[in-house]
């Protein structure tokens, strides 16, 4: 029997269609005792995981329920092989994306305040933020309430599975996308992360779905945010680190962009961090992925993955492979 | 020379698209003496035409900015005709709808207060309102943060030309969608509005983008309400007299359904109005047509029928025939 160590914090049931032929082995957050398993699933909150990680004997696969596995190949070694659930968040962090670029561009967080102060004659107060953030003091008629996404340039940073599901959900806009990954290809269109700084003054607006890397830290810094069109809206759907949390600060502070982030850099934002109370920004404390649907389909990635393991085909989803 | 009169709060640059053989005749919100015209743009705000619609002579044809024109007939008779921008509206209307549906199932307003409050840990909340709200309260983890759009059902009550518009912003998410008009038709299938209590039931999200008139008036009331599922989602992207306000104000403080308004009944809504409290609420005070795109393209709407009716053409957005 090939036995599966999986966080004690997943539901049983949830597991139900993992193959016939392994030991399922709970493993409580508060593991007290070593424990020889030879595929481990870890609990998606990296910190829970602390404790039962010295305690793992024989560990050769790592089968991740996230996208993101950066904390994993420090803690358990080049000896295993990593596996990510790549698919299984980009129904929900595409939505989520999505959701936070017509927000910002709907100015929702104003029309909230107001409809917290109950004052309806408050919302002209859009046209002069619209004015404000964009730079346009022409006079509208009928007054500028909201923006549209049709015809904006959005540039994607970051083109795997998730980046890809974000153009899927632009496509109804007729926006014009801008691709950038780590190397350029065509058909489409990708153009490599070295151009960044040349391509960044042409887009509206800027979306992270990127891996954080020693490479990616600090990608979007103070030379970035200058390039930025005025106005220009950053949606960080990636991680923290990415960007220049200093720089940030800054650029929102003197008005020059408007951001979404659902990371940051740290993370957890301790109480009293700046960039809680910058302007116009939206933070939503890395939530993006979190759906009521996502722990069935990352868990039958896991499962589809344990199956090849099992048969001895090549695995679909390796982040590291053990050396 | 035709005479046409329009809003003097209407850059006249805007009007360079049309038709040569027409005087264009600026009319004041003051305006204070007769004026002879044929053709009349009137402002956009129904209340800024209340001094000039007495003061005119001679109008066969009104040609209005909006979507909306329900206040014209009672206030310019049965013998002139009007016409409406149908289209002007789609894109900024459409993605407003959008807009509203996924702020509210991404829970954002919820996190917005959060930030304010400066307490990442607060994100937990999400869970409870999930739950609150859908009455799903089986445990999930990783924990429910938001929800998704992809898969649930969609009642578009109205299917004119912004009612397409937002079928296809929908496209994407793969909803199951439920239309409903006036008269039913198929291909693509529509269902007669006289099913709506029978169709109520099996939707997550409704949608009213339907025109307000003597038969519409509450069509969405305190029978309609309890036939909705626990959580459903309210979209009023229409007119406010759609629903009735009482009903709702008491569907959402007893925590059935989640709504959002860009239109209310009374409008504006009052300072002290019981609807500016209710949980589970987003209002926008009437906004969602008003990007920086619109005007122009309302305009070049009425400047198309402008030159079918000087080419004695049939105009092709008439809401009401001259008798």
């Amino acid at each position: 029997m090939l036995r599966v160590g999986y966080s004690a914090n997943i539901a049983a049931e949830l597991l139900d269609d993992f193959p016939a032929g392994i030991e399922l082995i709970r493993l409580p957050r508060d593991l007290d005792h070593d424990v020889e398993i030879e595929v481990w699933i870890p609990d998606p909150y990296p910190t829970r995981n602390t404790q039962i990680v010295p305690r793992l004997r024989g560990v050769k696969l790592v089968l991740s329920l996230m996208a993101g596995t950066e904390w994993i190949p420090a803690a358990m070694g080049p000896h295993v092989t990593i596996c990510n659930a790549r698919g299984a968040h980009n129904i929900s962090t595409g939505e989520w994306t999505l959701s936070a670029i017509l927000t910002m561009l709907k100015h929702f967080p104003l029309f909230l305040d107001i409809q917290r102060s109950g004052e309806w004659k408050r919302r002209f107060e859009a046209s002069a933020e619209f004015a404000a953030i964009t730079g346009d003091t022409r006079t509208h008629y009928p007054p500028v309430m909201l923006e549209e996404l049709t015809g904006k340039t959005v540039m994607l940073v970051g083109y795997g599975s998730i980046g890809k599901e974000i153009e899927r959900m632009l496509q109804p806009f007729d926006v014009e996308l801008i691709r950038l990954a780590r190397t350029a290809r065509e058909d489409p269109r990708v153009h490599a992360v070295e151009e960044l700084d040349a391509l960044l003054p042409k887009a509206q607006v800027i979306v992270l779905i990127l891996p954080s890397t020693a490479e990616t830290r600090w990608l979007i810094g103070a030379q970035q945010f200058s390039l930025m069109q005025q106005g220009a809206l950053l949606v960080n759907a990636a991680r923290g680190p990415i960007v220049n949390t200093d720089a940030l600060v800054e650029a929102l502070q003197g008005g020059k962009i408007r951001a979404v982030l659902d990371v940051t850099d740290p993370e957890p934002l301790p109480v009293g961090h700046p960039l809680w109370k910058c302007p116009n920004l939206l933070i939503t404390p890395h939530v993006g992925g979190s759906s009521p649907e996502f722990a069935l389909r990352s868990l039958k990635i896991a499962a589809d993955e344990l199956r090849r393991y099992m048969a001895g085909e090549p695995l679909r989803n390796v982040v590291q492979a053990a050396v």
